[in-house]
């Protein structure tokens, strides 16, 4: 049994606490978080929670450590300290840190001895391997990633900070048209407008002024303004009743070349009823594989890349190739 | 440079052959064949053409051999031979006798000191590696596989061995309704009749009995009788100039469950106006994978699933992850 531990008990560590029972070689150790006292936090399974300043007393009952941290404040600190005393995956997703964090978790889990893979879920993550697989094996051509029609939780808390919003919600959706015009195996040159769009429901305080909000919300910079943003305004009820999943999805596509004039369109997408739950789905799969690797002496830092697609499985090697390849 | 032999120059060798170009890390240094005399064989590039016999004499002067053979005849002879000899890369795709062929291949390698990558493709393949992601991150749930719309060179050749007929193509198409289906979220126990049909274009020869033609291949073993199959009689002109291209397609999909009641549908599909020269475009990734567990010194016989994507990319690692992950 590969024991386990979480650390961060918001949606991310939720859904790994229950996706694990799926997996019948882990079991669930502890669950640590930095609320005071931990013995506050209520959580479904039956193992103790830990304050993460304990942590250090777990070093040897857990083989990997979850972070389930965000990528903002959490894991850049986290990440770091967590792989000095244990094997971590983290789905650390701030794309253009990656590298930074990836070498500084790299030197505390090599000087720790232990194994971290670090920016695992679909993007970065499952959605990373398509565009690595597809460019790999057709280099002539043109990748597009696609995300939705699903929430983004940075772009509704950002509406939520607008004076007059009592709560809100965005969606991500992908412009179809520009979807349809790939497949068909055409490679367009897209501006940001062209390939999604923004769709907002916002529940207004009682007597806020609904067209001042809905301008702020479309001018606000790098959240919406380059976007065609939509802004619907409804009650908290409705809000609550019809946009409280957080759905989510996306689509890898590949147009590509090869000899005089042969097309080739591969897609990758994902059509998600719980963001959370599938991305700790993926978090759980590479958690096996980096205990397999510590226990096959292994250190340092690793990503989605480097990890052979063997190590995912449960199943031993010769069962998976005779079932699956 | 990592320097590249073709053996066999059918379709999927001039697809390696023409694929190979846009690789600038490797040059194709001899195309062999067991043609006799093996300078009967014309080829497009400028490298020497050698028999196979004589492939020996060449240990030393080839990084990897490309094995370009068939599945039924070739690769089970030359797949083992050639792994003494060469670090090699192949695609052998007879499902059922994998393990067999890849436990042969792999004491030939082993024993030569050589890496051998077998049965790389799209199925098996590409394939195989989302069949096995989705199933690790996801285990509870159903994944299907569809072929098509495409050409089956398999089913084309049995009816042309049916008396009467001048030449045939037969497309293999995937039941639309099928595919829809589990796309909703859904995930139905399909028969083999309820996922694919089988179209076909015959040219009979003259005064030959059609009705009876398109009997003899509707009710064929294996090949027809489990499909609802259309028989379509044409001319040979309009055979030639209509059905020609050896375009393939086909998905991966994955409905399965998280949570309370999370559904996620997860799929991977190609569209490919030639199959060999995609099925080349992997061969050619892996082979530079190959060259690079051989310089590591690594030996015996890999699949897909041992190998770490990072290895199939031109570009370094450090690279990859800031623009890929």
């Amino acid at each position: 049994m590969i024991r386990v531990g979480i650390c961060g008990y918001g949606n991310l560590g939720r859904g790994v606490e229950s996706e694990l029972m799926k997996h019948s070689d882990m079991e669930l150790v502890a669950v640590f978080t930095r609320r005071q006292p931990a013995s506050s936090l209520e959580i479904k399974a039956d193992v103790p929670v830990v304050h993460v300043d304990s942590a250090v007393e777990w070093k040897d009952k857990i083989d990997v450590m979850i972070l389930c941290g965000g990528s903002a404040n959490d894991l850049p600190v986290q990440g770091v300290e967590f792989a000095k005393m244990f094997n971590t995956v983290d789905s650390f997703d701030t794309h253009a840190k990656i590298p930074e964090y990836l070498s500084k978790v790299n030197e505390a889990a090599t000087n720790g001895g232990h194994i971290s893979i670090v920016s695992v879920g679909w993007d970065p993550g499952m959605f990373s391997l398509m565009r690595l697989y597809m460019g790999a094996i057709l280099p002539e051509g043109t990748t597009y990633t696609f995300w939705g029609k699903g929430v983004s939780q940075g772009h509704s808390d950002a509406i939520r900070r607008v004076e007059g919003v009592a709560d809100a919600i965005q969606y991500t959706v992908p412009i179809e048209e520009a979807v349809d015009t790939i497949r068909k195996g055409n490679s367009p040159a897209l501006s940001t407008r062209e390939k999604h769009k923004r769709i907002c429901y916002v529940a207004a305080k009682d007597g806020a002024d609904t067209v001042r909000i809905a301008s702020e919300i479309k001018s606000m910079p790098n959240y919406f303004d380059e976007y065609d943003t939509e802004v619907n305004f409804i009650s908290k009820e409705e809000l609550k009743a019809n946009h409280s999943k957080l759905m989510h999805g996306g689509n890898v596509i590949r147009m590509s070349n090869t000899g005089e004039d042969n097309r080739h369109v591969t897609e990758f997408s994902i059509k998600l009823d719980s963001n959370p739950e599938f991305t700790a789905s993926i978090l759980i799969a590479y958690t096996r594989a980096a205990y397999r690797l510590g226990k096959n002496g292994e250190t340092g830092a690793r990503t989605v890349y480097d990890i052979p697609p063997v190590l995912l499985c449960q199943e031993e090697r010769n069962e998976i190739i005779k079932k699956l390849l």
